[in-house]
């Protein structure tokens, strides 16, 4: 059974990106990357990813003009406006995301979903009863402001807690709206 | 040394009110009242309080009209506004908050001074480089708005994390700026 995740960083006072969509303060954090919830065992076991417009436009201006793109699964890009193209394994798609979820589900091939950013993105997987997961890096800082982790009221019911150097972990079941 | 601390609850995305100045999102949680970071431990440490208008009124409205005040430490209660006036050990201040943090230290009489809430308060101690440390029962919830946990960026760092049955508790020192 294929599970959709959404794996992010936030501020503690959640936010993904401060005011100036930058994610300095997250950036030159220690952590140990073969630590607790690490990138690296999370990742062995996506098959697929989806972002929003933001998301994928900060990780185009993080890899550079001339850098490849950074993932070797297929992602789909989530955008209803015309975005930059480059190489790589790039499903670009418009509207609800209940209409792709079963294409990435397939294209993941048992292993997970990952649902990279931002919080808006998640929220919709999540209204559609389609987020089941959220491991989060809490970084030690208050923002004030920012792209917020997740804009609406959802219930969570937390499964594991770590400290990973700098970085409180927490992976949360999404608890859904039963019937 | 006396040390000031910030030692409250919030959602997952950094809100310790919703947006109608509820907090049933809160008190339904369990917790054990003997675990880590627990409110017994902590407030056998403390000797002075502070809140700002808006907890004040929380508290008069939540132990009701003929309930007694909750606290039998000395509380500093900040607001430019006239609020309603109960029994008990409570000074009605105005103004700034480096006014006033000498006589708490000195209420406090060697144990700690807590800032009970809310973030802005928390934040004019902080801007003072009052506010030594953050003790925060992080609820498995997205609120998606109210009132902010800490309206401004701040910097800390993490230096105890524990599962509370449905709570993530975290310690922060605050970080000050240096000179």
């Amino acid at each position: 059974m294929t599970r959709t995740v959404f794996y992010t960083a936030t501020s503690l006072d959640g936010f993904i990106a401060d005011p100036d969509d930058s994610l300095d303060w997250l950036m030159t954090r220690q952590q140990d990357r073969g630590g607790p919830l690490n990138y690296d065992d999370f990742i062995a076991d996506i098959g697929a990813a989806a972002m929003g417009r933001t998301t994928y436009e900060w990780v185009l201006d993080h890899e550079g003009p001339d850098a490849a793109w950074p993932y070797d699964i297929p992602c789909w890009v989530f955008s209803n406006h015309d975005v930059p193209k480059i190489e790589g394994d790039i499903r670009h798609v418009r509207g609800d995301v209940t209409d792709h979820h079963a294409e990435m589900v397939e294209a993941a091939g048992g292993k997970g979903v990952w649902v990279v950013g931002g919080g808006d993105l998640a929220a919709q997987f999540a209204d559609a009863g389609l987020l089941d997961e959220l491991i989060v890096y809490i970084a030690p800082v208050f923002l004030g402001a920012g792209a917020p982790l997740f804009p609406r009221r959802q219930e969570l019911k937390l499964t594991e807690l770590a400290q990973n150097v700098e970085f409180a972990c927490a992976r949360y079941e999404v608890v859904k709206a039963s019937g």
